[in-house]
């Protein structure tokens, strides 16, 4: 490992100077004017897997954005590891609160601020120049390795899931290796092993068959606004609790293990206050915020709009509002089922004066892994080697669609060995990536593909 | 009259053509890229009231949008009565509804569409018409005119009013005579008796101090959407009734005369949900729709936005979510006082995991005139001769501000004698004005001047 090491030491501003590059592509999955820049950032990632000495690296086009294949099939008898992360990225708005502009990656006290900085492209890019410095100094891996990129992470990875469902010998592997999750804090190795699901869902009410005058109208019909309104607010009662008939049935609850093993984080629930300018945090009842963010189920708007939003006052009574409203799950609650439960609610709590018109934006399926298993183990060595300290291990609350995909259909172990931080604005504006776990990450990614190599 | 209404008759398309030039300039008074439009509005007025015959024809700048004063005052002994109408109009938004562009007047089955048609320039233009047609006839009025025309009628009338306070000997008359309100239905001849009042506030709810990933935070923090939504529900109950303490102390409940008249009028539920294309109307239990809209209080939201709302579907735990809330008042409630009910009702309800910014947009005293008032009976007799029918008295659940500073602070009754439609679409996409009601308005208002004139 020596060579690999002091390769991987060597190179460190070279590899900021690659992710600068990527971070300048404005991948945004969401959006349908990005769609040439997806093409860009998918080529980009090729070209950086072939000059890293990946065999057979294809773009493979979807009905979406392209996804990016490669292998390294020479070590006979030793495991397989597939490697999997994103190139796309969330939109960027509100584009007015960037300190500098997200597709300008901009460095400050060791940190690279660019949409997609920390989720996923940064993340992404260790794996491949911890292969590189492999193949530079050994002219080998330890272990097979291939290697399944997509552009759709931000949208539910549709295509990609149709992908693995259809190539199954293709990308059969014995541990999926991902880094899109969070260390537990600062120089602290972690392993999550378990990330919630969600089931994203849209509802728009639709009153009157146009905007009214309020004046000469309101008091005569029901207001869309008001309507949309009262159906949240009868979504969760004032513990938190989501009421939603059936919503909590397939909850599997936390083992006392669990729970004691997450009291024993450090964690200030006012410095986690004070850190997101709130007075009083506030979730279900009967949980601490680490439960409540981790392992339990939540339900929140995620968007809404109707009516007159601009400047001054216009006295309308709207004829349609619209809200985006999201659920995180945990084990073994399923999307579909929730997307149900979800609309018949609605359907049952929506007054006879609208029309409602809901779509199921997407869904993903939650996750645990086991600590005993043998991957698992090879991460958690890997990480307290190179960070020199105790592997910590937690659960994340976001969702990464396709690790249970990945799970189920490889009957792989997931492996997900994130480094990157809550704190990195994530989704919102002057997202970031703390260039020394970058560095880390490389290195652990090293270390684990030696580990797991037996 | 005859010499004047067989003028007026005779220059029905000619009114019609200057009434298209009027109404392809898009003075929208709430929207700051629409000043010059305002500027330019102003001097058409002016214009029109100079070769009309009007004497001292002013544009009078203000710390917004100008007013324009006229006078003629060459009937001694006479009354006086001052003609208000406005020149600003609503903005256009949703623009792709509108089935002829706002500022390209379209003629259509006897109606003209453009944005302001009805709502108030169509109106206004009327009285201007009038004066035209006593002068080219007569040389003279039967009496004497003064006009105060505004650009800010739809933003809260704020520098009228001022002006107004400070003016009381230039504006001094007897009536106020004003068409910017409906007829009961068409070819009704329809004099309007009381005005509902307004209360118009914003809400603005932050709770994390920046976009979230909903994932990562969900269950950890408050959602200002969610907080908004919950609030929202607290302010009706499920009659109808607003919650807010003290909010109905001062209404003045409807008299068993004014009921009994009201049930009088031609009105189906059925046909009136049909054309808003609702399955169910809603309002205020214990109330006849006609009640609800023009003689009892209100409460809609006007507009609301927060997070996400493009296309697909974006996971983030918002900052902000913000509400335009309005309030429709009767006699005697009291907007200032209102507006304090309200702040203070929100405050009281607001929970701690959230900071709030409340503002008082614009506010609207409600009015009710006399019956027996001299102004009202010569209106009256106007209309019925006009039309040849019997004259209804209506309410309008609309707001006029300034008539209730002209009534209290001139002493003058005032006159509203409205030629538009509730069904024209004030405030709506495809705004539009019946020409024949048009013409009818012009002749109604000679009439009027002529009968008043004692």
């Amino acid at each position: 490992m020596e060579k690999v090491v002091s390769y991987i030491n060597s190179h460190r501003d070279n590899y900021v100077e690659e992710l600068k590059e990527f971070l300048k592509i404005p991948s945004i999955s969401t959006l349908a004017e990005n769609k040439p820049d997806m093409k860009t950032a998918a080529e980009f990632v090729a070209g950086k897997l072939r000059s890293a000495g990946m065999q057979n690296v294809k773009i493979i086009e979807t009905k979406g954005h392209p996804l990016i294949y490669a292998d390294w099939l020479n070590a006979p008898g030793k495991p397989t590891v597939l490697i999997y992360g994103h190139y796309d990225v969330q939109p960027v708005d509100p584009i007015n609160l960037w300190d500098s502009p997200p597709f300008e990656p901009t460095i400050k006290d060791g940190k690279i601020y660019a949409r997609g900085a920390t989720d996923d492209k940064g993340q992404m890019y260790m794996h491949i120049k911890t292969v590189e410095a492999f193949m530079k100094t050994e002219g080998t891996l330890p272990l097979n390795v291939k290697f399944i990129i997509e552009g759709e992470e931000e949208i539910g990875s549709g295509n990609l899931e149709e992908f693995v469902n259809k190539n199954q010998e293709l990308l059969k592997c014995n541990a999926v290796l991902i880094s899109d999750t969070s260390l537990y804090g600062p120089g602290i190795p972690t392993l999550t092993y378990g990330l919630r699901g969600l089931c994203y869902m849209e509802v728009e009410v639709t009153g009157p068959n146009r905007d009214l005058h309020s004046g000469t109208f309101g008091g005569g019909v029901d207001n869309p606004i008001n309507v949309l309104a009262e159906m949240i607010s009868k979504l969760k009662d004032n513990n938190g609790k989501i009421k939603i008939p059936g919503f909590y049935k397939d909850v599997v609850n936390l083992t006392k293990k669990e729970r004691d093993n997450f009291k024993t984080l450090p964690f200030s629930e006012k410095k986690y206050a004070r850190e997101l300018g709130v007075k009083e945090l506030k979730g279900e009842k009967g949980y601490s915020t680490l439960e409540r963010i981790w392992a339990r189920p939540t339900l929140d708007c995620n968007g809404i709009i109707g009516g007159f939003t601009g400047d001054g006052a216009k006295t309308v009574l709207p004829s349609k509002a619209k809200a985006k409203i999201s659920m995180r799950l945990v084990p073994n609650q399923d999307p579909k089922k929730i997307a149900k439960l979800f609309k018949s609610f609605i359907n049952k709590i929506a007054p006879k004066t609208v029309k409602l018109n809901m779509k199921d934006l997407h869904g993903a399926y939650p996750i645990a892994t086991s600590l005993d298993d043998s991957a698992t183990i090879a991460a958690a060595n890997a990480l307290s080697k190179v960070f020199g300290k105790k592997t910590v291990f937690m659960r994340e609350g976001g969702s990464i669609p396709i690790v249970v995909t990945f799970a189920k259909k490889l009957k792989a172990s997931p492996v997900l060995m994130g480094m990157g931080l809550d704190s990195e604005n994530l989704h919102s504006p002057n997202e970031h990536f703390n260039l020394n776990h970058f560095h880390l990450g490389i290195l652990t990614s090293a270390y684990f593909l030696n580990e797991y190599s037996g």
